[in-house]
């Protein structure tokens, strides 16, 4: 028997198949993780990639169809075939599915899902207004598998739930009643729950305490970037919003402006127009993806950005406008982390503050961001260790500071599927 | 001869009469303040104060018609016929005016306009787009000013001039270029110019220290508010953005949220309507004026808040309401408090950077609010001392922190129409 956790992001989906162990004291047993990406290219077919571990199944790699010619909604069917075939077990092993959705609302757990018990997923479509370009897919996902493995049960875990508790002084936003009735609330909610969720689990390990004991701030840089205030292992702050566009720059989104900026830039912002098979405004299209590190450096690849920081490397006009991308970039993020600090410092005494965690795509490689970050906390007495920054990270958490250093740095490895199958597990009690 | 400085805010005019001293080495000579208030109200007539030095004139204090029948520039001629007959002065005697502009878009220094000599004031209209609510206004009163006083020079100072030394990674957005030509770049800009250069000559004195070796955070706290970060003299940071709306919240304002949010709120927020003569959208409106204190506590009166913070002074529903909305207002002002002391923290040593300075109407009048901010920075060594704090302010600047504390609180008074008269000063050479 089999848990499955699917992570469908704007443009791949992402899982883990763990086997469920016959103890409920035993760890879950990892077997593979899958990858599909390139989905809703115009230039390119879907790629899908399934690593096994040692002896559990056949490592398989091949193309699709191409991005455009596919939805969350086929692809899942396909992606269960591989997966089924190429690791030689029956579509009903897999009893349990967890299916990461970007937006809950204001739900505080997780919602089941089975078959002719789908009223949730008409909720969570609705909520799809407040992240266009992610619960969609979800949810098609979510459909598509309750057809392909009948006798399974879905858990719909939201990145919104880490952050329920938040206070209402935080997540108010100082607006008048909406001109209409909304699925929910005007207000904060934050994104990226199920990767904080899994750092503070992971940090309790590594610093020998309990949970709720942890105080971290985090910064979750991936094509998504966020950062988070974790007192006594809850969120208490967040940089996302009402949507994933608030707060830091991402790989393609510009994170906060002034909100009138918009009304300037385009035409027709309100304007609802067609994005993959789902309605949004051309203002949430253009600031959530055409946005962000994309249109200051051209790229949303970060490697590259790096490299054009070496005017030897690329045009002068390639460096210049990497060198004011990359330090903007910094600029944000030291705003949301240096705030953050504070509200760990201003009620916590020093030696209870855990440091600084980065993670992400951007976080976990991006050894010279984490370095410009945590010079510029010289004066809090963080100090760098650059063997170790540079290092090869060993393990899900490495330290990055020198053993004496007052305030400390770290790498973290997220882990959303392995986080969401846990939550799949405490769930139904296996 | 006499330099008149005028200030045209949301809803009303103030302003401040100097005489011109025969030695440039003399200070101005000042004269009298006056006041417009209830401008563009449905419900009260205007009022008109102007308050003279002992013996320089005859104070006065009247009504005239109702706020909703004047313009700022029928008020101008107005304002000036009093002006001058309590003073008993003539209106050639006035030969400079100074205006305070909102937004001067990437101008470097105030502009000179005199009759025949107009052009300026046309580009300056344009920028009203930026300032909806304040450029136009200023615009009216400046050519207003040319026809009552033929022989004046005006010199339009703004706000924005302050900050035009923060630095391009503090104020690019991560946009892609705009659909439309448009006046000026889509940027960060900033406002308050004219009150932060005021208290950095203030701090200078109080300090005994060059301009240029000042060091401080500075929260304005009026209707419009906004944080700015003053790194030798120089701003590097401000919370306002592209317009006054971004950062903190306002008296209506809602301050920073997340961009996307207002096209769930409002239906047709892009749609241009009338607004005191001027076309503007929807949702600048609704996010300048129907939000903000206005929006969260039912009144954009900061005293009748901090009242109502007492449960025993009002009903249970007005206190808890309050109670949310000061918390919300005191959670964004430290978010940028925070994010600027560690500016200045992480570039200079702890002993040159010279404290928080709070100013503006709440900012000055507002103890509580000063000591709750003050007492969340303990752990950075600030001692606020109560007695002063609560006590009556002596003169321009008050410290309010304990003798040994090691990072210092301040309430200095803003002069936005002195600085004007010295920008005038400094312009004309006189």
């Amino acid at each position: 028997m089999y848990v499955l956790a699917i992570n469908c992001g704007s443009s791949s989906i992402k899982g883990k198949l763990f086997g469920i162990p016959k103890s409920k004291s035993d760890p879950l047993d990892f077997q593979c993780s899958l990858e599909v990406v390139s989905i809703g290219s115009k230039d390119e077919n879907v790629k899908i990639k399934i690593k096994w571990e040692e002896g559990k199944g056949e490592n398989l790699s091949e193309e699709g169809k191409r991005g455009d010619e596919v939805d969350y909604g086929s692809l899942v069917p396909f992606l269960l075939d591989h997966l089924t075939s190429s690791g030689n077990l029956k579509h009903d092993d897999i009893r349990y599915v967890t299916h990461r959705v970007v937006h809950g609302g204001t739900h505080k757990s997780g919602i089941q899902v089975s078959k002719k018990h789908e009223e949730a997923l008409d909720e969570m479509d609705k909520l799809s207004e407040f992240a266009p370009l992610h619960n969609h897919h979800s949810v098609l996902a979510v459909r598509s598998c309750l057809d392909a493995l009948p006798h399974h049960t879905s858990l719909m875990v939201f990145d919104t739930l880490f952050h329920q508790t938040i206070p209402p002084e935080v997540y108010t936003y100082a607006l008048p009643p909406p001109d209409k009735d909304l699925a929910m609330p005007l207000r904060k909610y934050g994104f990226h729950g199920l990767s904080y969720a899994s750092i503070v689990q992971s940090m309790a390990q590594q610093l020998g305490k309990k949970e709720e004991h942890v105080n971290i701030v985090v910064a979750h840089l991936g094509s998504g970037a966020s950062a988070c205030c974790i007192k006594d292992g809850k969120s208490i702050d967040t940089s996302m919003g009402l949507t994933p566009l608030e707060g830091l720059i991402g790989g393609t989104r510009s994170g906060t402006i002034d909100p009138t900026t918009i009304f300037h830039h385009s035409v027709n912002p309100a304007e609802m127009v067609n994005f993959k098979d789902y309605s949004v405004s051309r203002a949430e299209i253009l600031l959530n993806k055409n946005s962000g590190l994309a249109a200051l450096a051209g790229t949303t690849n970060f490697g590259t950005i790096i490299t054009r920081l070496n005017p030897n490397s690329c045009t002068k006009e390639e460096h210049e406008r990497t060198v004011l991308a990359y330090n903007v970039y910094l600029d944000r993020l030291m705003n949301y982390i240096s705030a953050y600090l504070f509200k760990l410092l201003s009620s916590l005494p020093t030696d209870k503050v855990d440091g600084v965690v980065f993670s992400g795509g951007i976080g976990e490689k991006g050894a010279r961001l984490r370095s410009d970050v945590l010079k510029k906390l010289a004066f809090l007495g963080v100090d760098v260790d650059e063997d170790k920054n540079n290092g090869k990270h060993q393990g899900k958490v490495t330290e990055i500071t020198k053993d004496g250093s007052e305030l400390k740095g770290w790498v973290v490895e997220t882990d959303e599927e392995g986080w969401s199958a846990k939550m799949a597990r405490d769930e139904f009690d296996f």
